[in-house]
């Protein structure tokens, strides 16, 4: 390949197209590999017991050489969370601003490898070289702080990445996004934009993060006991708010969440978070304080059954407890799929007798991507003449295009894309180029990609209708039943009430190999096979089940 | 009991409290027991295999003799799905309004337990004597036909209970709910009502089906080639509206997925839907016509994957494939659970080239269930004393006990009850009763109620990690090996790329067992134990997972 992309742009994702998740791009230019954001995936609910899931980067472990850096825009997991994974296999400097930087390190140290990895912080002032390309950066607003896009000026031209973004005119912390220097970028002329499509559904501009700080004041004005704020550990300006809150109404703060702990320490050693002397305490003096001089911020906010909040709801966190009239914000919305676990949380809290304030019927929350007029101010910023939407599932990719149609991109020169689909541009034309194999690679437990399709084809199975293992044991010499057939369930049937089913069926395996051996049939996987379709056969009839049935012949 | 409830009025749930589905509601005065629905519930997520959900009925069938009859308010499955089941425990007779007749006697005939219930057909001027309670009825609007509210006259007052609802001012087939009925039941006095409390959280009116019928004429209007609307089969005002855009815009109409076909015969036939002659053609004939002549109505409007919508869209449809051009309206909402599953099918409908029009962007739904106004005009109609909410998660409850105390119902007449939690009125006095047994019933197949917490938690184990059988075959005499340790395992890591590991896990075996044998460990029990903590502990420390291990001991 290398001769042929000498002189040639390639852009391509290895994960974040038609998903929500994973994301990883890759501007290529010769012999020389820029890769931005290396995030990880929560498992769709068929893959049953995977923890997450990361691109597949083999294509960057084959060209590792050529690998000039991976650059991370900002700190969340669907951006960073596949790093320890990826520079186990992948030797390569990371480029990252200060914040993100910090959260990368945690993460680097508990994998073991943070001294491994050259490490280089950025900002919107830095220019670095790679290779034959230079990258620039400038800030952009999203819901954690030091977010920022890449321009990558290649010698075909410039690439810009947005990253995750909105325009924020009231931004909590002041900082407004680079809109000059995008507006500089696009003066000078872009050849390719890459933008966030998250919210390409959504009409109209998306919210100031501020608006949720006077949500939050309204409901800590009105509260009479203590306030539990769950939220995203990451958004870093909610916590802000919410420590704002506390000291504007006179709460005490405790943290609570192992992830929320960690954020709130790397953001205030970093400067993140602005929290005044005195205002934080630790979970075991919430009971000291009368519940008025109270607040707790803790994770949760997406109902998961291991988190603070879903312990302090029912009643097992070791530290806090949420007492009747509590009063609860759970500032976030449901990422799709996580709508009954949160409405179970709320129903608990409720009959605890919590007030419970959630985004269906309060302010608590606005989102931290663009909707449809950002995704247009972004367009038109930067007029790129080519443009592939990145970040989101097919339906957002296609409604982006379409609004970049609307601001006047050509039809032709949009690329709506599927991971490994390259773009090559060569002498500022664009055509689809070489097919990058890509994929997901499943992560469970310490095993890395161990576990394909076959394995979890037999964990649906088993989810379904159980296992029953039959096992026999013959003489090697004559082929008789020395032991067995003995029948052994697990997630079939209960047992003991079964009994009458499972003595049926030991019969049915008895015929079989009666049958089977009058027959002569020597092989044992014919007689395998024979035994699991007429005990398939009979369990269905009876049942109307599909267990899977494992036969296990022993020979003595 | 007999005696203590003799001139006592008992009323539960034996399902429908704090959550959405199986709703079952009891009325009982001294010897007589009245049933309000018998519905159905689809499995939880962590209900590996399961089918479907019944309430645990044992209280009726112990007092089978007292049970005079099971009213059914309305023909959606969470109020007569459970009924093929209940009716084999319970022989008693139903009573329903036509079109609910209609639809319940396809399920009994399926069920081939039609002829032996007894089966009266109700309307708004029905009267019915139940033992010493008489039931009337009163007509309201929901997302089928033939919907009934129930006023249970008992001797201790009226029991008025609401069945599903909402107040349209423009209905699709012109009749109003009896508003009229409703106050003369109100005036009269009415002791307890039972009300509906879906949407209790949503503020306003429910908007009328009719503007349903604007936003599907709007979008055949548009249409250029074939249109597919997806909606609930039950739904028949949606699937008329259907019937008449095609009708304004000279489009063939074809009704595709099982349950369409079966509603559009039944609703056809007892007169709910008015087709005209000709309007429809079978799906073979859709492509003798040009694509702007057809328009198909279809199942699957919550991502079902056995559905009609997402066999066409993944062109696995035996007669209709979505083809590129093809525009189709989702006219539902997701029920929460399924967010996901619809998406998919945005997805791959817009991959295809179709136009795809659902809620989030347009208007081709609104809900069957009344909002905040729609309750609060039923509560000001009935006037009740108690007043208990039913139909719903516990927030929805809550927030119905709320509308109720606006609306001047005294706070300490409000009950907000669990599933088997009884209120007992006597002398007009109201106050919490025995606690009736209930539950639910999981069915599996066949199996009615013969997968338990046991069966599920080894699905759930199964599903996680898989599965290891070790098999070894010891001799009778002297308990020395003679076959195996063989471990065989499902769905824990694909087999061929971990011979290493399993030949390790082989000998760890191996040495628990030579161990054991040392210490003249004779028992099996013991042994299988030993051998399970050994090989748990070191696959735990090399994969970090924990399948499930299943040692056999066969003797010989």
């Amino acid at each position: 390949m290398n001769k042929n992309q000498r002189g040639k742009l390639l852009i391509f994702a290895l994960g974040g197209l038609d998903e929500i998740g994973k994301n990883m791009y890759v501007v290529q230019y010769g012999n020389d590999i820029v890769v931005i954001d290396a995030g990880l995936k929560f498992p769709e609910e068929d893959m049953l017991g995977i923890d997450i899931v990361i691109p597949d980067i083999s294509y960057l472990v084959e060209n590792q050489e050529k690998v000039r850096g991976i650059i991370l825009t900002h700190g969340h997991e669907d951006h960073i969370g596949g790093l320890p994974y990826i520079l186990k296999q992948l030797k390569v400097p990371i480029y990252a601003t200060k914040l993100t930087m910090g959260l990368i390190e945690h993460k680097l140290k508990e994998a073991h490898i943070l001294n491994e990895v050259k490490r280089y912080i950025i900002s919107n002032q830095s220019e670095i070289t790679l290779g034959s390309m230079k990258a620039t950066f400038f800030n952009t607003n999203h819901s954690i702080p030091d977010s920022v896009g890449v321009c990558v000026q290649t010698p075909e031209g410039a690439v810009v990445h947005t990253g995750d973004f909105k325009f924020d005119m009231t931004p909590v912390n002041g900082h407004l996004a680079d809109m000059h220097k995008m507006a500089e970028i696009g003066k000078k002329g872009v050849l390719c934009l890459l933008s966030d499509s998250t919210n390409a559904e959504r009409s109209g501009f998306t919210g100031s993060e501020s608006t949720v700080g006077e949500g939050i004041q309204e409901v800590f004005r009105k509260a009479k006991q203590r306030v539990i704020v769950a939220t995203f550990a990451s958004n870093i300006h909610r916590i802000q708010q919410v420590v704002d809150a506390c000291h504007i109404y006179g709460r005490k703060l405790a943290v609570v969440g192992r992830s929320m702990v960690n954020v709130v320490n790397i953001a205030s050693e970093l400067g993140y978070l602005n929290i005044p002397k005195d205002l934080l305490i630790e979970p075991d003096d919430i009971n000291r304080l009368p519940a008025h001089k109270v607040a707790v911020i803790s994770t949760g906010s997406q109902g998961e059954s291991m988190s603070a909040l879903n312990r302090m709801a029912n009643a097992s966190h070791r530290k806090v407890e949420i007492l009747p009239g509590d009063t609860v914000i759970i500032a976030a919305t449901p990422i799709p799929g996580n709508e009954k676990m949160i409405g179970r949380i709320v129903n608990q809290l409720f009959r605890i007798g919590a007030d419970v304030v959630y985004s269906t019927t309060s302010h608590v929350h606005v989102s931290g991507h663009g909707s449809q007029e950002d995704l247009k101010l972004m367009l038109n910023l930067i007029k790129p003449r080519y443009f592939i939407p990145i970040h989101g599932e097919y339906r957002m990719l296609l409604a982006h295009a379409q609004l970049a149609e609307s601001v006047g991109v050509r039809p032709e020169n949009i690329f709506i894309c599927d991971n490994g689909d390259s773009l090559e541009i060569s002498n500022g034309k664009a055509r689809y180029g070489p097919k990058i194999s890509t994929g997901k690679v499943l992560i469970d437990g310490l095993g890395v990609g161990d576990v394909g399709n076959i394995v979890l084809r037999d964990r649906k199975l088993l989810s379904q209708d159980g296992i029953l293992v039959v096992v026999v044991t013959l003489s090697k010499t004559n082929g008789t039943i020395l032991s067995g057939p003995d029948i052994i369930s697990r997630g079939f049937v209960y047992v003991r009430e079964s009994e009458q089913l499972l003595d049926d069926a030991t019969q049915v395996v008895n015929q079989t190999m009666e049958r089977c051996m009058k027959e002569q049939v020597s092989e044992w996987a014919s007689l395998k096979t024979s035994i699991r379709d007429s005990l398939s056969k009979f369990l269905y009839e009876r049942t109307r089940r599909r267990p899977m049935i494992l036969p296990i012949i022993m020979e003595v």
